[in-house]
């Protein structure tokens, strides 16, 4: 335990059961649920990491994520000063596979580690008991079991595994059955008897984990290591090697690992935890008022009862409504009792089928060097508020169809066009003409906004070429990515 | 009948039962309910006036509207190219004095004028029946007849008029018995009945109307009298006086003449007919689908049926939701089930109590050269998009505490900053330093768009030094009106 216990941070979610507040390109782990998305409220995953830190020995923490997500991994770490080793996942290969990267890279560290499995997109709002929970499973984790941590449910829930503890270990159980998704009748037998929620965290010695993985899934455990043998740093990323990790299947840990296990352990814990799987689930995070509406915003309500509001950026108003979820973000809303707020999966995978970018991408998109925002677009124009975070540079670009009017509004920009640079503070503004080679970037340790007027005949993403980019997003073969 | 039938068109309502959409600064016959509010769309007032031309002769209309929405009037007008006298009520006093302001403006034509008083925000798609209906209801108007036209009742509507027809006069029949608001009950057995709804359009000789008045109200006579002869010619407005005009009592025409004239006739029509006094009613003038939604804007439905979505700026999602409105505006979202429609306006009373802006004022801002809408705003800024209408000229201004870069996106401005003249085509941009006399109008035929970033510590629209208004707003005394 030189090295402590190695939080091992599951970052690879696309959640869509909260949409459209998430998204394919922002899924939930990366979402404020507080009022004001101002950098106050932290995001899931930003939880999630803060409480990991004051484990023992408190090292650096290990995220798994998606290569699509990298640049918002990087600002949610940033935003709380937390530094990590990232790994990137070139394409979803579930759970097992990427908690077997998790654990090849903390054997680099030590060939005996520690590592806490942590899923970036649970709520658990008491840190300490969970940490706590964490402290009591490292003997039987030492011992050799794959400690996974149970709660006692609270209702009948068929999403969730369940598992039925056996004889006392040191201090977790053994496991005497898993039972994955029950049907609801079952859901309410095993709520009613002794077994526990299958949380979807976990304690174990990653060689003991590497060990089941080589009897269990050799295959598997092959792919991965390749993968990350042949990993390559880019930009303080690690990318697994793409080629090798393709070969990995895409299964759970649960079915491939503890259901098959003899190492498999429970703790029981008492903390209150939440896999924010729904809007029901997020629910029961938000503070309700005492008629049950639990509102993020603006909301008037009437003889309102039981609902759920997500709505920030307008006055909501209900007048006789119950237990129903009201949700609005800049381009959607939606609308549907709690009770099928489970449907919303079918109709954002329908969205998807009809190529609807409401379905994938959110008003708000990110880039490595901050995010922007269309807020109004007609016939030859378009309006977008960009914010480039500090030190954020754009890449040397220029635009084939459109011209650009950039004002600032706060901040300080170094605005660089054809040959000329200049810095430009709030109330100030530069004109970037049509084909003309220009770069903007913030130098201050403020944020920089900025309200860009686009005009011209075509104003799509995809008019860009890119010359340099310190992102290494401009090749001569990727002219045209968006920037 | 020299004059053929004299419209005077009632535009005087303020009405909040279909807030969001409709707000006091811009009330229902001023809206759009078509899918984009992109002129093709007309609007209640707008059907009104159009519906009305082609009575015989012809005869230019009078309009009797608020002072408060005459650049809305004009605007309705100039975009279906007609005239009207416009006459203009400094406050609100209900339909009889407005009737006998248009009857007195009538008979500044014609002694004996015959004037159709039809409501500007009532529904009758058939407007060659309605206008058959008017000259119909001629013969008996001519005989000295207040004429009401009533419409054969389809449900129970304890918010009507009723009306028990009697003996046939020439055309229409003689009035029994009205009965206004009747409970919910009573309106059950009066449609079971022969009774009518009143359906607030009239025909009638002005000078008719105005002996009854004389009889019935001599006071709101002679109020109305007075702020009509000290009316005065402004921009083409007939303002009544306001002070002879404040001591009009407020009365509605049945009350005050209908239900106690022995004049009253009343002709059934069986054209449709609705007042769009609630969500609901305005449901049966949108196409439903085949499972009774009538949605505008871009929706999808899932299990949803019965439902009203006026949503036109975003993606609406509905899963198993039925009988509900769900109406959404840049800034206001609301949802009810139909049934409590009702409710509406006690929600809107109670945020006017309340003071907040969301019950009045709408997102878009009418101004007498156009209007804007603020389409992002933040810590010292706001965007605005500004619409300058054909031949508008906003005011010779100056702002204390704020700086303005315009990028004009379409059209052609004429722009004068200080002492210099420029004309900026899409894609041109200008800047106006704080305190700087400026003036932006557009000379052309084309609507000039631009995008405005205000930066500076105080935005309020109060911040408005007017030099010169071609509107009269500008004033020693009025400094700091809005623009």
């Amino acid at each position: 335990m030189a090295e402590g216990i190695i939080p091992v941070i599951l970052s690879g979610g696309a959640g869509t059961r909260l949409w459209p507040l998430s998204r394919a390109a922002r899924p939930k782990q990366f979402l404020s649920f507080g009022p004001a998305e101002n950098g106050l409220s932290l995001s899931p995953f930003q939880q999630t990491i803060l409480r990991c830190r004051g484990l023992p020995f408190d090292p650096r923490p290990i995220v798994v994520g998606a290569n699509d997500h990298r640049f918002l991994l990087v600002q949610h770490l940033e935003k709380i000063a937390v530094q990590a080793d990232i790994l990137l996942e070139p394409y979803p290969r579930n759970t097992c596979a990427a908690i077997a990267a998790g654990c090849l890279q903390a054997m680099t560290r030590h060939k005996h580690a520690l590592v806490a499995i942590v899923t970036a997109d649970h709520n658990i709002p008491d840190h300490a008991a969970f940490r706590a929970a964490i402290s009591d499973a490292v003997p039987d984790a030492l011992n050799g079991h794959l400690v996974t941590f149970g709660i006692r449910p609270d209702k009948p829930a068929p999403d969730y595994g369940y598992i039925l503890p056996g004889k006392r270990l040191h201090r977790a159980l053994s496991v005497e059955q898993f039972i994955e998704k029950p049907s609801p009748e079952m859901a309410e037998q095993l709520i009613a008897g002794n077994w526990l929620w299958n949380s979807g965290n976990f304690l174990f010695r990653a060689d003991v984990f590497l060990d089941e993985l080589a009897q269990l899934e050799p295959k598997l455990l092959e792919a991965v290591t390749a993968a990350h043998d042949k990993s390559t740093q880019d930009l303080g990323f690690l990318r697994l090697d793409a080629q090798s990790f393709a070969a990995a299947p895409a299964l759970q840990i649960d079915h491939a690992v503890m259901e098959r296990t003899q190492r498999a352990a429970v703790l029981p814990v008492t903390y209150s935890w939440s896999d924010i799987g729904s809007w029901d689930s997020l629910h029961t995070m938000i503070e309700a008022d005492q008629a049950g509406n639990a509102a993020i915003g603006d909301t008037v309500l009437v003889n309102a009862s039981g609902n759920l509001i997500h709505a920030p950026d307008r006055l909501t108003a209900l007048i006789g409504v119950d237990d129903m979820i009201v949700v609005s973000t800049r381009d959607c809303l939606i609308v549907t009792p709690k009770s099928r707020a489970g449907e919303i999966k079918d109709l954002v995978a329908r969205l998807q089928a009809d190529g609807r970018t409401e379905a994938v991408q959110a008003p708000q998109t990110f880039r490595p060097w901050g995010d922007y925002e269309v807020v109004d677009h007609g016939q030859g124009y378009q309006v977008k508020r960009t914010v480039v975070a500090p030190g954020g540079v754009l890449s040397l670009q220029s635009h084939r169809h459109r011209a650009e009017h950039w004002v600032v509004v706060s901040g300080e920009a170094e605005v660089t066009i054809g040959d000329e640079m200049h810095r430009l503070v709030a109330g100030q503004s530069a004109y970037v003409p049509q084909g003309t080679v220009h770069r903007l970037a913030n130098r201050i340790s403020q944020p920089l906004v900025l309200i860009e007027v686009q005009t011209g005949s075509y104003l799509g993403e995809d008019d860009i070429v890119r010359l340099e980019d310190i992102y290494n997003r401009a090749s001569p073969a990727s002219k045209s990515r968006p920037q």
